[in-house]
Parts: structure tokens; C-alpha cells; sequence
């Protein structure tokens, strides 16, 4: 261990109470003895006892037990592995209360005490110690209670049990060995499952577990009680720096020095006959939200038969039958928790021959869609107020009501073919496709909807990925590749697919032993729950307009002080976007018009000009379109802003690509050859014609670095007939619209100023054509003009540019490239995805602004640009302006809006909130 | 005139003194009344009134005169031009006290005195009014002077004059029309030249341009000589107004509000017989420097001839025989002009019947030369100290020592055939093309040297100026096309042409009127003077070791602040840097070595390998190369540090291009359908394997933006054998000259890191092979590892990555693209350019840092670095390392080192000098 990780830990140690153990009902002197914070107590007793030491004050019943606390683990540590003073001692004391408690003794035959061991740090942490039940059996007290409960089997099968647990958790025999003799026994039995097991085979197993643990430990079995507690005890302090918790802890960013506490507690048994039982239940149902409990339970059963699944469970509901009194009692705690913790909870519990026992309560898992509605319905049931309800909602949970899925109806009677691990969501149908070409081939040039299907991915797949609908793979965990990249893109997957195997020769795939499915088959994914079924389901996108969304979504925007505006190209996407609550377009990409069918003849023809009057004549044919454009998006957004931003991309990608018009070519000469009519020949010249100007035209305008090159402002300068005709659209659309009563309200931004003066020439020229076209209607709109800050000078001369510009919008993509120097395309589907799997990026900063660089400029141009121009106007249109942590830099940035797809406008708005309630 | 520059203007005549007018020998009253400052005499006299003045206060003889103020001149602009109260007044008592001085009267037929007006304003204009000389003169003083000097045609000569230019300067008559007269005249009389007319020509001439006078401005020309001096002063100031100096202060950012004086002088004649003589002369040699007397003279003429060529000149050494003790004179006054100006004399003189008159005295215009050899001798003169020779010699005069240029002896006998604007110095011969294609390809594939001619250039022809030598057109000037693009690369250049005419059909052009010469023929061209030259001449390259820049560069050594290091690849540019003066190695680019012959075959090797294992085999034969170069670096630079970049480029440059092998393969499949025997086939089919290869791993590799692509850092940390195999190379070299003696400083420089953990990730790898090498050498060597800062998030981030990094290096010519977001290599051959010429852009960001930019950035890298690890060790390596402007820049930003090529070392360290001095 590091000095400095020692110092900590002398440090903590010196600031803990003396005192190493806390029953269950002693919660109060834990929360004095730290100073009253119920934090500090769950970084004593750690989360699982400080819960249990909760209930027990609540009255609800819980088995009694007591807590070893973190700081006796971080002394233990210290003293080389040594307890502390007195630690043993309060612990015997504390086994003392409990048998008080209980009326039984530890290790006594005839009425035994046992108990259970579990670890439980402040945090949950995959790696610790496992579970120890039924510590205090040895051969004796087995005779006892063989005695008083006339069941051997129930016996013999718990202390196999505690061999087992102990032999495999405290001194790491491997716990294969065991469970190879209960197959053995099974075998020699005949039997197929454990429960089928009679009590003599469970004698002869425990008699086998005992050899096994002697030869691997060199010693006995520990028959007392007190050696068994002792050992369980070290084991859990020891397992915190055990590797797995180790790695753990620093992937997680988890402190080192928090150490783990022990829970004893006395064992109840839901398989002690008839009127026993065991099960799991949530306050609500964790699906849709509804006020109900939900759940299930089993008779006469142990909690890992539940988990298990060996045994059909019953709905919690038919407990009401069953045993109302108990149902009742457990309604009433359910309501008492969630009360207390002000959330739905997720509890454990085992009806002991006609006791309810509580084992464990914690807050449930639950669906967006429960989410929502529950955070709604406790605000109007008085238990939290908005701004809780508010920043319990994750803005991903959103995501949930913008995005298909697979409908219930689809899957409810259905099982699904294989199952892997959940590591992105939403539902994706489509044919299997099992390479990256057939995958994009199928999506792109026929029009298919694909899933591909790899053994795991690798870089040159992404294109593939790109152009699939989802992804599976049978190998690859949380931070594979596959997994790292659908989450970047949002393509739902499932990865890990442990029983698919691939045949690429065949083109098919095998799932389990006899399931084989032929490439262009159709299958359904759900990247949210990690399954996959056969077939093409149905996909439901669930409802934006719930009622509870809209609620929760008004609260957020009286919270919040940043507008939400969205980036919208046609009149449908900024209606869309009105219809998600956007107040404002922030980014309508003018040229994505120009790609339409029936424009692109104009828009190359105007390419191709040989001079600026065969220039102007396109020109001409496009403006009515693009003024048209204008109308349907000043009408749609009547009153509200809206940004267009003039033509940006390179030319070049107007055009044909290079490699198509070569290749075009070239089979054009080899078609000639084998024409023989005259009319043939001419017209496969005259196509050779066209192509080859084309393919000069596209020599000229190729580039080395077409994202540095002559694009955005720079050819708004070179060639103005083009930014010119653009605004003329806008002002000729924007009078037209007044003089009809629609309030409009447009800014004309010029993409990719590096220098002020740029802007300087190019927004003279066209504040020019603005007022001329104003002149002609005779017609005044008010109007704004303004740049993208898309390149660091602009952001790092902010203050000359607020001279000119009126507004400024972070064009956070661009600037993300320039400012890493980072083309997304190349990064993306390389280097970038080893950098996030390595974490030498710990965020794409394509998909949240990189707060260090991009984030910096960012500050710098916002104060700049203010100092010079108070009430300059700036916001963000890049993507990052739907992604919840970039949305609270901008609010930090005191932006005045962010502009995002509308599709996630309704998860800005929460975001937006959520910026506001982390500054209070 | 907008309101604020009539204010400006309005206090600029309050601030003024009354008074209106000074006589040349009244400058110490002028000095008082403006405060004592020399530069504010030069305000209110001009520049040529306050000289005049001076000369005469240093007893030099000039002709006596006066000048009226500037504040005269503005305060009859400011009052609608009328000459402010008490102007005239003074003028009148000035000429009173002229004639008292000169014992002439004004207007006097017996003893007339006669005077020049010129306008003199703080800096010298052009497009400001011209001389009038002769003022004075009328019918009746005509007379008068013919019975005087009994010289009819001398004195018409003078009247015609005035009268000409009174004409044409003061009342606008076109000059045209008397030049026709005169014209005229000589063919009457059969002469070709004026000197050849007779008095009886000229008095005709007088008559006609009376006659023209009359006829343009319907008035008589007036006979009164103080009407001819009234309103040959308003016209000066008027002329301040014009639209040519208008715009040319603009241009040359001079204010508008500092006016022009009128200087009025005495007339003297160097045509006033045989004991009378005009010439011009320098101080010093202009060529070499040396110290003697250098000009020419004409006995019995005027100025005029002089300039006009028409007469043969004697040289001024031929004065001494001819006028001894006027030579004397001269020669002393030239002393103490120099003594006065500290600086080499350019001196107009007049001997009027064996007397001297000074005329005009400014600084000589001189070759770089020159510069050098006068700088340092006027030191060991004791005229100028050190720091004033430092400062006094530009760097790009430096820069003539290492740049070809035409031999003097090719030159001496031979007349160029064609002249126009010097645009881009230096000398450059080859052979002519007439379109940028023909001068590519000539000079790619055929490795010929071109001299591309254009009638103009444009941004398509870019490729071909790359490749030429040098560059000449028929039109354009001083900011065209082709003068800005040759200044940027540069390359030789000759513009404006004007009587080149080409004919691109017949492939020739014509000189002139008869001289054709054919595409192909060679041509040599002195950029330097703006000369062409008929044939391949011999070039020279001025000696770096002349002694005169050899010390007033170790002046500059003693005097610089930052060490001037250079940018080496191999071990001869290293020597050579050493030679120049470098005391270190900032950028040997280690890729460079990759591109030999030899070692390619290897690289593309490393870059197909399909495994770890070919891969290091393929890098196991490129690392003798590798570690041979570097000893050979660290011997030339034994004691000083030499920086090693890692290899930077992405993979693809290593092998051929795209549009090559998909035409190779084209090719080889055509060939294969002619091949008959089977080993052609199998060789052809082998060949079309290893392209197909090739084109499928480029297509791999291939990057929508390569620059912002997979390289740098990148590559170093996706493929960590290269920079393992180079590090490897580095330190067994190291180790290897360290054993022999030699003082090794090897520090390894990472390029392209955008985020301080790409940095440690490669670092860390490569510090263990370091630590490998030197394990296995037994030998330690100090060293460094550090990072090149050239994307902006690295400057950002300075703070993080100086935690890591040992040494910053500014990759200016990077760091200016991306934070530019423009691509060197498209912006340069297109819109750049047009930026420049429109002044969009002052500069080009890549020949000059780009100070509030990309200077910003590294202002910050500067101070984040440096608070986190103040030994930080920061220098440039870019191209503007070497550009005086930039080495200014990184000076303020107190960086330790410049580097930059070894032919500009020179320049950079009397650059890094003159910054120091300019901070004094």
C-alpha cells in the first residue's frame, strides 16, 4: 500500500468511534457516536447494516443481529491483519444480546442460535465476500435439531450447506469439488434435481464435504461455533483487499480506505414446512409504475429455490389468500418503508411457521416509463416535491419514450431464442447479416433492415454497425468494442451471446444445440432487456405524450434557465420540435434541402457553371424551393426564433464521388465495345461526356482535408452567388410570412468564421441583399446576424467577432474535431474506440463536450464575446446539445439556449432542470 | 470628410504654433516652437523642408529657401480652402528674405530671382503634387535673363517649363498636349533630340504653349510671378486631398490628418555653361559598401538629363580632375552629413558657375551587401554602436547570403531582355512553360528546372509555381496573384511584364517586337531587381562566411535572449546548422529517414505485415538505418541538446497512392489480355497480387481527413512497435557515442498528443524500452521525454500535460491549421490566396504566427506549462521558427529556443537580437 493510502487510513481510523460493534436496534447510538449523519452511520455500519439497524428502528421485523463496523476492517488491515482491541470481545457480547433477544444459544444443541455472515461496505461492490449461512452447526447441534425438528433432511441439507459456504468462501477450496459430489449423488440417486435428494444421500454428501475441506485446508472442519464466527469474521475483512474488490473499486473511483463491515444475523428459514415461505416483492410495479405491490413468493421454499426458478412461484397477490394477516402486515411495512425512504422499495423476506421476517429493503429497479410515473404520483401523494421528482428521473429514461421497442404484445408468449448482456437499449429488427460489407450492402443499396451478427467486432466492422438496425455478438462483455460502439451510435445490442455459435462458410448461425439460422433470416433484439427472439416483432414507440412525462417535463421548465430549441432542416421537424416543447430553431441546415430529388439538377448544374451567369440561372430555379422551405419553418415556429445557418459543406459533395465516376467510366468504355448501333454509341459518348466533366470538376474540387477546406464562410466568400441567393430566400420567405400576420423572426448564421473578418465581408455583402429584398416588399422584419463558433480562433478571438456577430452558436462537432485535431469520421471508426475501451478518453467527446479543451474555448468566447456585446445571444447547436452532461456545462456557460434534435428535446428540457437543482 | 477626421483634423490645428512659415535657416525656431523633437519638426516641416533646414544649420550650401507648415495645409482644408489669417503674409516676408540672402530680386528683369515649389509631407507619397520649377519667371524677366547670360535658348528652356508644368501640375492642362508640340518641333527642325532644338525652336514652343495654356483653362498664364507662387502653393495643398495620395494613405495606413508643406527654393542652374554641373551621389559604395564616393555627374546640364540617360555621365571620381577643390568640398560635406545622419548619404547636387549647392540628402537606398559591410564598419568608425547596426539590417537582407543570385560576371556585359516588377527576390533559371501542368510535369517527372510564364496566374496554376523555379507574367502588380504566391514559397519572380505577349497555341512568346522564344528555351530571371535574361547564366551563392555578417551576428549573439536551434534530419543538415550557428536540435523528423530507397522496402514491409511477429521483423531491418542517423546527429551536435520526433505521419504516405494503384491495375489487366507465354502471364498475375494487396491495405488505411487522422501519438499507441523500434534506435545510439567520448542530449519528442493520457500511456511504454536499451548497454545517458504542442486542446491542457511531458515544442505549422480549422495544402492553392490579396487575412498564419490566435494559445501552453513544472524546457519548431516576425513573438512569450531551417539560423538570430532591442 501507497504512504499516502496509509496516512488515509491512519486517518480514518483515528477519526472512528472506539467502539467496533452496533446491534441492530442500537442505531441511534451509531448515529450519535458519528455525529448524527445518517451518511456518516451507512460509512460505519456500511449500506446493507445501517439498512438493517433502519428497519429494526422502524419496527419492522427483522431477524436480530449486529454490525462489525468499517473501522474495525481498516484496523484489522493496518494491524496486519489483526483484530483490534476489544472487537472480539463486543463481538462475543453482541452473539450474548442476540440469544437474549432470541431465547436460543450459540452452540447449543438443544436450542440452537444460527447465523448468518455477510459482508456490506458503504458502497454495493461486485468482488467481496460472499454470503456464509448457518454458522453454529457442527455435529452436534445437527443431532439437535435433527431431534426437535424430525426433518434430517432439513438438517443435513443446511449443514452440507454451511461446509460448502465456508470451505469455498472463507478458506478457497474450489467450490467445483463440492458440487461435483452432489452430482455424484444425484447420479447414483437417479434423480435429476437437489430437492430429489433424501436424507441419507445428504448425510454421505456432508460426510464427502468434510474429507474434501481436511485435504485441502490440512485440518478439520471447525466444530465451534465460536471458530466458525471468528474465521468468517477475518475472511470478510480480508476479501476488501482481495484482487477483484481491488480492480473494482478503481474502475469504479471508489476510495480505498472505506473498508467493509460484517453483518451476523440471526437465520430464519422460509423451508421450515408448511406455513413457511419465501419471496421478493416491490411496492410498486416496477413495469408500469402503478401503486400495487408486485412480486413473488413460494411455499415451503429457501431463497435461492426463488432464484433458482427449479420451482414455479406464485404471485405475490395469491399471499393475500394464502395468509391475509401476513399479506396485510406486509402491505402496512411497505408502506412504512417506502414512507421512510421516500422510494419505491425492492424487499426480501421469509415467513418463518407464521412470522414474517424482513431480510433485506432497498430502492427497485424499475422501467422509465415506472420511473416517471412514480416520481409524479409521490409528488402528488405528498411524499417528495417536484425537484426531487425531477432529479430522479434520468434524462436517458426519457430516451425511453422517444425510441421503439418491442411491445408487450409481441413478446409476451414468447421466449426469447438466446439472452446476453443489455449494453444498449431499444428493440431493432432486421435480417441476420454476418459480415460488415453484407451488412452495409443490404442496409444501403437495397433498403434492408439488418442486424449484424459477429463473434465479437473490431474497428473495421463499424461501417457495418453503422448501417445495421442492432448488433449481437456471441463473445464480448460491458466494454467491448461492440458494446462501446452501439452505445456511441445508439444501436440497440446484445453482446456476449454466450450459446451462439457462428459458421461464416455456411453463412449460418446455431444457437444452443439444435436452433440454426440462415443469414437473411429475420430476428428481434432487445437491448434492454439483452434478448433475442426469432423472427420480425412488433415495435410500439412508447407514447411522448404520456401524461406523467408532461407533468414531470412542466416542472422541469419552470425549474430551468436555459431555453430549449431544436435543430430542424424542414417544416414537419420544427413542427416536431413545437410539439416537444422546442421554443426556437436553433440550426436549420439550409444545404440538406438541397439534396432533395428534384433540387439536385440545379444545385450540380449551378456547381458545374462556367461562369456567374450560368451560375445565377440555377440559382434562380433553386431559390423558390428554398424560400418555400423558409415559409413552412417561419409558420411553424410563429413567434419564436429561428436560426438558418447558410450553405457549409464542401461542393465536392454535391457531386458524384470520384471512385463512382471512375468506376462509371470505366464500365462505360467496356459497354462501348460491345454497342453497334450509331444511337447506342452516341448516347454512351454522350454520357462519357457528362461523366468526364463531372469527374474534372470533382479533380478540382477534391481536397486533402475537405473538413479544412473550402467550405462555410470560405466559400460564402469565393463564390457569394450561392450565401446570396440563400438570404434572398429567407427575406423574400420572412416578408411574405409578415404581411400574412406570422410573427417571424430570423437569424442568419454564416458557418466557419476563423477570422473577423470574414464575417466582416461576407455579412456585408448579404446584409445588403437583406435589406434590398426588404426594400422591394416593402416589408421590415426584424433580423439578426451571426456565426457558428465552430473553430478554436474563433472562440479564442470571441471579442473581435461579437463586433460583428449579433449571435453566436457553438458549432460543438467541428469545434470538437479542430479542437482535438480529430477527424470524427477516421477517429470514430479507429483509434477513438481503443481510447475509450482503454479509458484514455473517459467520455467520447463527440457525444459530451469535453469540459478540459472544447469546454474551454467555450468560457473564453462567452465572457469575450459578452465583455464587448452584453446582450449578445449564444447557444449550442452542435449534438452535444441534447446530451444531458454537456446541457449543464452550456447552463454553467450561462448559454441562452441549447439546440438539439427534437427527438430529445423533452430530455434537454430534464436535463436542463437538473443543471439548475445541482447548483442549488 | 466624415465627422470624426474633422475633429481630429481641428485639433491638430489647435495643437499647432501660429506660425505658418520658416525659413530653411530658422529651424531652431521650429524646434522650439514644437518642443525640441526632431520628429515633430518633421511633422510640421515635412520631410524634405525639415532636411533642407538641417543641412543648412549643419553650413551645408543650400540654395536658400523656405517651407510652409503642414498645419498651414490643414488649416486650409479645414477652411474650405482658403489660406488661414496671416499665411500669405509670412510667404511674402520669406521671399523678402530670400532676395535679401541671394542679393536677387522676385519678379526683377535685371536680377531676377527665381524658385521651385515642391510639396514635402512627414513621409514620403507618392501620388502628392510634382515640381514646379522656374517660378518667377514672365515675358519681361525673360528678357531680362537672355541680356544676362546672352543664353536666348537656355532661358526658353526654362520658361517652356514653367510653363508646362504650371500647366499641367497647377491647372491641370494634360501633358500630353505640350509634349506633342515638342515633339512637333524636333521633327520640324530634324533632330531627335530636345538638347538638338535652337532658341529660336524653343521660343516657338513658349508661343504654342501659351496658346494650349490659354485654350484649356481660358485664361492667360499669369505674368505676375507672387499669383504664379500663390497658386502653385494652394495647388500642393490641394493635392493632399487628391484621390491617388488619398489612396495611397490608406493603403500605406498613413493618417490623414497630418497635411503637406509647400517648400519654396532658389533656383539654381547646373546648365549655366561649362563651369556648371548636376549630379547624384552616394556617400559609400551602394553595391559592396565600401567607403568612397560613388554617383555620377554631367558638366554644363540639369538634373533631368541626368535621369534621362541621354547624355553619357562621367563618374564622380572624374570630379577630382575636373574641379578639385569642389570635389574636396563635397567629399567633406558628405563626412559630415554621414557623421550628422550616421547613416550612408544619397546627395543631389549643382555646381552653378563653381559653386556647390546641396539639393536634397536622405539615406541611400543599398544592397543587402551593402548593409551588412556599412553596419559594421560605421561601428569601428564610432559613428553607430552595436545595437544600431543590429538593428539596422533587416533580416531578409540576411537572408541574400544564402540564396542564389545572378553572378555579376554573367550579368556584367549582357542586357536583360525584359524587365518588370521585382516582386520575389532571388535568381532563378531553367526552361520556359507556359501552363502549370507542362511546368509540373517537366519538373516532377522529368526533374527539369522551369520558368513558368503566364500572362497572370490564378489559384489552378498553383501547382505548377510549386514546382518552377521561378515565376514571370505579362500583367499584374505588387499584390497579384502571382507576386503573393511567390513571396510565400518563396520563389524568384518578375510580374508585369509589359511587353511579353504569349501565344499558348503556338507555344512561344514575344518580346517586344521581334524577340520570340519557344517553350523549352531557357531563360534566367533576377527577381531581386526584376530583370529576364535570355539563356541559362551562371548563378552564385553569396558567402555565408563573409566576415562582416560573421560579426554583426555574433553582435546579435551577444545581444538575443533566445537560443536559435534548427531543424534537422540528417547528419549533413546538422553540420550545416552547426556551421550557421544553431546550438541545438529542435525537430529531426525521423520519418524522413523512412522515405530513402533502402529502407522503403521495409517499411511498407512493417506497414503489411499482418502480425506482431512480421511486423517487428520488417522493424528489425529498419532499426541499423535508424540508429546509424542518429549517431550521426548526436557526433554533429556533440554537447548540445537534439530533439527527436517520433514518427508522424499516418501509414498511408509510406505507400503508393490510391488513384496510382487503381490505375497500375487498370494498366497491368490491359497488358494481360496482350501476353502470350505463360511466365509473362504468371509474372503479370504475381504483380497484379501485390497491388491488389497494396490497394486493399490503402483503402484500409485510407482517411476522409488524413491530417486529423490515425498519426502521431496515434499510430504510437494503436502500433507501439514503431516508436518502440525508434526509441530503441535512439538510445543504443546514445549509449554508443556516449562510450566513444561524444556529449549525447537526446530528447525524445511525441508528436500530435491532444490529451495528457495518450502522453502517458506512450510515454510511459517508450521510458521502459529507454531504460531496456541502457540496461542492456550498460550506460546511462541524461535524457528527456516531451511533446510537441500542435493541436489546440494540448495548449488548452498545458497545465495536465506538463505533469507528464519534460519539454513542450510548438508545432506552429499544426497548431495553426487546426486552430484555423484550415488545411495547408488546400487553402494555399485556393482560398487563401484570395484572402490575402483582399486583405481578408494581413498575413499568412502559416509564414507568420498568427498573434492573436494561435499566439494566444501558446501564451497559454507558456504559462499553464510552466506554473505546473517551471523548468519546462519550450521552444518552436514550425516554419515560423525561422520568420523574424514570429522569433519576435516567441521572445515576449520568453520560449528557450527557436529552431528552424539551417539556411535561416542566420536570419533568426539577428531576428531573436532585434526583438530584445525592440523591447529597449
Amino acid at each position: 500500500m501507497s504512504n499516502q493510502a496509509t496516512q488515509a487510513l491512519q486517518e480514518n481510523i483515528a477519526a472512528s468511534p472506539v467502539r467496533y460493534v452496533y446491534l441492530f436496534n442500537e442505531v441511534e447510538s451509531a448515529e450519535t457516536d458519528v455525529g448524527g449523519s445518517w451518511e456518516a452511520v451507512r460509512s460505519l455500519l456500511g449500506g446493507k447494516g445501517a439498512n438493517l439497524a433502519d428497519m429494526t428502528r422502524l419496527d419492522v421485523p427483522v431477524p436480530p443481529g449486529f454490525t462489525v463496523t468499517t473501522a474495525a476492517c481498516n484496523a484489522y488491515l493496518a494491524a496486519d491483519e489483526n483484530f483490534p482491541e476489544g472487537m472480539w470481545e463486543a463481538e462475543l457480547q453482541a452473539v450474548k444480546a442476540i440469544e437474549t433477544m432470541t431465547g436460543k444459544a450459540f452452540g447449543d444443541p438443544d436450542n440452537p442460535l444460527l447465523v448468518s455472515c455477510r459482508s456490506g461496505s458503504k458502497f454495493s461492490m461486485p468482488g467481496m465476500m460472499d454470503t456464509i449461512l448457518n454458522i453454529g452447526l457442527n455435529d452436534d447441534v445437527v443431532q439437535g435439531m435433527v431431534k426437535q425438528t424430525n426433518d434430517e433432511r432439513f438438517v443435513y441439507d443446511l449443514y452440507r450447506r454451511l461446509i460448502q459456504m465456508f470451505g469455498s468462501v472463507v478458506m478457497g477450496v474450489p467450490d467445483e469439488v463440492f458440487e461435483r459430489f452432489i452430482t455424484d449423488a444425484r447420479e447414483r440417486a437417479g434423480v435429476e434435481i437437489d430437492a430429489e435428494l433424501s436424507a441419507q444421500d445428504w448425510i454421505g454428501v456432508t460426510a464427502k464435504f468434510k474429507e474434501v475441506f481436511r485435504t485441502y485446508t490440512n485440518s478439520d472442519f471447525p466444530s465451534d461455533p465460536y471458530e466458525q464466527l471468528r474465521l468468517a469474521t477475518e475472511a470478510v475483512f480480508k476479501s476488501w483487499n482481495g484482487r477483484r474488490a481491488v480492480d473494482y473499486r478503481n474502475a469504479a473511483g471508489i476510495a480505498h480506505n472505506l473498508g467493509t463491515a460484517v453483518n451476523i444475523q440471526t437465520m430464519v428459514f422460509g423451508n421450515f414446512g408448511e406455513g413457511s415461505a419465501t419471496g421478493v416483492a416491490m411496492s410498486r410495479n416496477a413495469f408500469t409504475g402503478e401503486r400495487e405491490l408486485e412480486g413473488d413468493f413460494l411455499i415451503n421454499a429457501q431463497g435461492e429455490d426463488v432464484v433458482a426458478g427449479t420451482r414455479m412461484t406464485q404471485p405475490i397477490s395469491d399471499l393475500k389468500n394464502f395468509m391475509p394477516e401476513i399479506y396485510n402486515q406486509f402491505e402496512q411495512i411497505a408502506a412504512r418503508l417506502e414512507k421512510h425512504y421516500r422510494n419505491m422499495q425492492d424487499m426480501e423476506f421469509t415467513i418463518e411457521r407464521g412470522k414474517l421476517w424482513l431480510l433485506q429493503t432497498r430502492d427497485g429497479k424499475r422501467t422509465a416509463q415506472a420511473e416517471v410515473r412514480i416520481a409524479v404520483d409521490m409528488v402528488e401523494e405528498g411524499l417528495i416535491n417536484k425537484e426531487t421528482a425531477v432529479r430522479r428521473v434520468q434524462p436517458s429514461q426519457v430516451d425511453f419514450f422517444l425510441h421503439p421497442q418491442l411491445s408487450q404484445a409481441a413478446t409476451a408468449e414468447l421466449d426469447p431464442i438466446a439472452t446476453g448482456m443489455n449494453v444498449s437499449p431499444g428493440a431493432a429488427v432486421g435480417i441476420v447479416a454476418f459480415d460488415a460489407d453484407t451488412a452495409e450492402r443490404w442496409a444501403k443499396n437495397e433498403g434492408k433492415k439488418v442486424i449484424m451478427v459477429r463473434p465479437e467486432t473490431k474497428p473495421d466492422d463499424v461501417h457495418g454497425m453503422l448501417s445495421a438496425e442492432g448488433i449481437v455478438t456471441s463473445s464480448g462483455g460491458r466494454t467491448s468494442h461492440a458494446a462501446l460502439v452501439a452505445r456511441q451510435f445508439g444501436k440497440p445490442a446484445v453482446v456476449g451471446v454466450s450459446n451462439l455459435e457462428i459458421n461464416l462458410d455456411a453463412r449460418e448461425m446455431t444457437i444452443g444445440e439444435k436452433l440454426v439460422i440462415t443469414e437473411g433470416e429475420w430476428v428481434s433484439i432487445d437491448g434492454t432487456l439483452g434478448r433475442v427472439y426469432l423472427g420480425k416483432l412488433d415495435t410500439v414507440v412508447p407514447d411522448i405524450k404520456n401524461p406523467y412525462l408532461l407533468k414531470l417535463l412542466s416542472w422541469a421548465d419552470e425549474i430551468r434557465e436555459i431555453n430549449v430549441w431544436a435543430n430542424a432542416d424542414y417544416p414537419r421537424d420544427a413542427e416536431r420540435a413545437r410539439e416537444y416543447g422546442a421554443t426556437g430553431i436553433g440550426l436549420c441546415r439550409t444545404e440538406h434541402m438541397f439534396f432533395e430529388t428534384e433540387r439536385m439538377p440545379f444545385v450540380q448544374q449551378m456547381i458545374m457553371a462556367k461562369n456567374v451567369t450560368e451560375r445565377n440561372e440555377a440559382l434562380d430555379k433553386l431559390l423558390p424551393y428554398q424560400r418555400s422551405d423558409f415559409e413552412g419553418l417561419f409558420r411553424a415556429m410563429n413567434g419564436y426564433p429561428v436560426i438558418i445557418r447558410l450553405i457549409d459543406p464542401p461542393l465536392h459533395e454535391f457531386l458524384p464521388s470520384y471512385d463512382e465516376l471512375v468506376q462509371d467510366l470505366a464500365d462505360l468504355k467496356v459497354q462501348l465495345q460491345h454497342f453497334h448501333t450509331l444511337s447506342e454509341i452516341d448516347e454512351a459518348l454522350g454520357e462519357i461526356k457528362i461523366k468526364s466533366n463531372y469527374l474534372e470538376r470533382v479533380m478540382g474540387l477534391r481536397e486533402s482535408n475537405p473538413m479544412l477546406g473550402m467550405r462555410g464562410v470560405r466559400l460564402g466568400i469565393i463564390i457569394p452567388e450561392i450565401t446570396k441567393m440563400q438570404v434572398r430566400a429567407i427575406f423574400e420567405a420572412a416578408c411574405k410570412c409578415s404581411k400574412e400576420g406570422v410573427k417571424v423572426l430570423p437569424e442568419v448564421m454564416i458557418p466557419l468564421t476563423s477570422h473577423v473578418n470574414e464575417l466582416r465581408v461576407q455579412q456585408k455583402a448579404l446584409e445588403t441583399v437583406a435589406e434590398e429584398v426588404m426594400e422591394e416588399m416593402d416589408c421590415r422584419v426584424a433580423y439578426k446576424f451571426g456565426t457558428m463558433i465552430e473553430i478554436p480562433r474563433a472562440a479564442l478571438t470571441a471579442d473581435e467577432i461579437a463586433e460583428v456577430a449579433q449571435f453566436f452558436s457553438f458549432g460543438t462537432n467541428d469545434l470538437t474535431q479542430t479542437t482535438f485535431g480529430m477527424s470524427r469520421d477516421d477517429a470514430e471508426s479507429s483509434f477513438l474506440i481503443e481510447y475509450l475501451g482503454r479509458q484514455i478518453l473517459e467520455d467520447n467527446p463527440f457525444a459530451t463536450i469535453d469540459e478540459k479543451g472544447v469546454g474551454r474555448l467555450m468560457r473564453m468566447a462567452v465572457e469575450d464575446g459578452r465583455r464587448v456585446r452584453p446582450d449578445l445571444e449564444i447557444g449550442i447547436c452542435g449534438e452535444h446539445g441534447g446530451d444531458p452532461k454537456s446541457i449543464d456545462l452550456c447552463h454553467q456557460l450561462k448559454l441562452n439556449y441549447v439546440s438539439c434534435s427534437p427527438f430529445r428535446v423533452p430530455i434537454a428540457r430534464l436535463a436542463a432542470a437538473q443543471a439548475v437543482l445541482r447548483d442549488r
